[in-house]
């Protein structure tokens, strides 16, 4: 039988190079975090697919790899051939996690996720079916300290791993519903709405006005389309919506995002804008989004926001909450490696099969000295010696060729 | 509709305090490997069920999580639903990586991997569905240096993490089957008799002769319990196996477990020790076999050996290959976190929501200081305040109560 080398379709092997590059940038990435009290906590791989189907996924619902019941004869006419699903994010995990657990974490809890989720996307250039999110969450903290320190807390983690040049944009769900309302769109159109306008980075205004008139009138696409123009030639953006929406903002959450602005600006070290056309893709978002953008990147960097209702689902009872994620994958693509400090010191002993077991255990136990500071490996010399030593010393290794007693400097 | 809080059957969610006792192992570990070259590496946790069901998974190939095939119209008369699945260990995975990745990796490769695997067994104390393998292998390392370097690396990793109590068992699958031959068992009972004799641990001698004679004569079963006493009975165990078997065994299969056992007991500081009886579950296995037990635990906290002909399948070609796996939710469950060092110095600003925004921005300012050194959580005052201070005592957190611009140590 003939077996493929390869890994499965749209996933990929992690080279040691590489994967020891990813490993220091989230060593990084968890110490700042920890830095601003989260702490990390793991959920499985796995869970329940009614909990991943219950329509908080938006989109990723349909990407989901779903496992086979076991333990039962399948009946093949039976539609349930499924019970178990792999994660396609680590914020309805979470949710799970805090209901479970609830007796035995803080009041106000401050998760940090780390992990591997998995989507069945069409495979596409940097873009994989399994891939690493690194999420931070504040569950439990009523008022907006949770973005605030969401929002310095990431933009610490990017600063220390070497990104410093980015723009934290902000905005709210209950904003940019309002401002549907005003240009007319009725309730049941808010949402798509919301999908088209999302679009706009990569459909453009011409894009995003062709769509909206496939789910409203044209007057309320003009009025939406001239609301977003007029708002982003303003030097003063949430005074222009004040100006335009009038009665129809509630004044609250006008002044909730200044505030978020107002001291993120002061506190994050970072630039902070308000964005009226930032929308995220998840449907769990109930207040405050928020973006980070590059220009090293198209896309974002990191993004996250408010859900205040998810957890009512599994606890009957609301308990605010709001999360930010680094796009992890994105952000190693955009890192220069070669500010990372080195390893340690390395050093190689390739030895002629010559060596008695006696001389061999010499060396072992000098080489167990050694380890003690340094990374130290020792090998048998191969037929192709100069291709051996061309390898180790692309690993960093100075190489010993070790032949009886005598060790020689290999340069 | 009511969702289950709970992780799935036989998995579990991972509370912050063990989370970071398992990283910290887990960094120890990884050190310890990298001390002696070993790269690390990663594959995807899903793999091709054909790879997965090839028979080198042994019992586990009957455990495995299996995806559903997507993408197209199942039929249901359709008897393979599934293409791909969640990988049971660490070597079937890395045999396909090695052969995948051949070129870009180095003539002699150490490979540390460390990960999560999944296997659907009845769920029992202490054991998961979902769980941690740390494994270290070499392949394409001619010679005995590959077990010394893996059975020399595991002593030191082990110790490090504060296990030094353990004793290294030595076998050889070769010496088995020539034990066997002897005996009278045929080429085919021979993997039976590996299988009962691999459960001597649990259901002791009486257990043993009684299953061996479902698969053996009465007299195999009784040369067979004969040779295992009187070989365990003396000082020199190779030496007894040497006498009792003469020309049944090959004198290169005991000089090259003899040559291990010098070596190691020279070299790793630890107990090292001719187990006959050992077998090691899996049929991959082709030479020497290794595992290590310690008086804290009844089941081995290390396996592993030499898997000569797995890497053929994909190559068609023999490459030599041995491997040495950590059962890291066993030591994980011995270990005593008291002696590993604390985190760092850890602040807490309590706030009282009298804070205006300037003074929030302020304090803002200066947690983002002390986080220059320090762990600083940011919080407001909840009802239950008292309870507050008592968890994030819990934490070991130094708290201060800020009101205005006064800040008040509380003890």
């Amino acid at each position: 039988m003939e077996y493929n080398k390869s890994a499965p379709k749209g996933m990929r092997d992690i080279l040691p190079l590489e994967l020891s590059q990813r490993e220091k940038v989230l060593e990084i990435i968890k110490s700042s975090y920890a830095k601003f009290g989260f702490m990390q906590i793991e959920t499985p791989c796995v869970e329940d697919l009614r909990l991943l189907t219950s329509k908080s996924g938006g989109d990723n619902e349909k990407l989901i790899y779903k496992i086979l019941k076991r333990g039962e004869k399948l009946d093949l006419n039976d539609t349930e051939l499924c019970d178990l699903g792999l994660r396609y994010d680590l914020t309805v995990p979470l949710v799970r996690y805090y209901a479970n657990n609830i007796g035995q974490l803080p009041t106000v809890f401050k998760s940090m996720q780390i992990g591997n989720v998995w989507r069945a996307e069409r495979p596409q250039k940097g873009r994989y079916r399994q891939f690493v999110q690194c999420d931070i969450d504040i569950i439990g903290q009523e008022g907006y300290l949770a973005e605030v320190e969401l929002i310095n807390a990431t933009s610490y983690a990017l600063r220390q791993v070497g990104i410093s040049e980015f723009t934290i944009k902000l905005n709210d769900r209950r904003l940019l519903k309002s401002i549907a309302n005003y240009c007319g769109y009725s309730e049941t159109q808010v949402d798509k709405v919301f999908i088209i306008l999302d679009k706009l980075d990569k459909i453009g205004i011409d894009g995003v006005k062709t769509e909206l008139l496939t789910v409203g009138s044209q007057d309320c696409c003009d009025k939406l389309i001239n609301f977003v123009e007029q708002v982003n030639n303003s030097s003063d953006k949430l005074s222009a919506v004040k100006q335009i929406l009038a009665d129809n903002i509630d004044d609250e959450i006008l002044n909730w995002l200044n505030t978020i602005y107002t001291i993120c600006s002061q506190t994050s070290d970072s630039k902070v804008e308000i964005d009226i056309t930032l929308v995220r893709g998840m449907n769990y978002y109930t207040g405050t989004i928020f973006e980070i953008s590059s220009p090293l990147s198209s896309g974002s960097i990191a993004g996250g926001g408010r859900y205040d209702e998810m957890l009512g689902k599994l606890l009957n009872r609301k308990v605010c909450a709001c999360g930010f994620s680094i796009g992890f994958e994105r952000i190693i693509s955009l890192l220069d490696f070669s500010r990372f400090s080195s390893d340690c010191e390395k050093v190689a002993y390739i030895l002629d099969k010559g060596l008695n077991i006696k001389e061999l255990t010499q060396l072992l136990i000098k080489t167990n000295e050694i380890r003690q500071t340094k990374i130290c490996d020792i090998l048998y010399r191969i037929n192709n010696f100069s291709y051996q030593v061309q390898q180790l010393k692309e690993q960093g290794y100075t190489i010993y060729l070790v032949d009886s007693n005598q060790e020689r400097l290999i340069d």
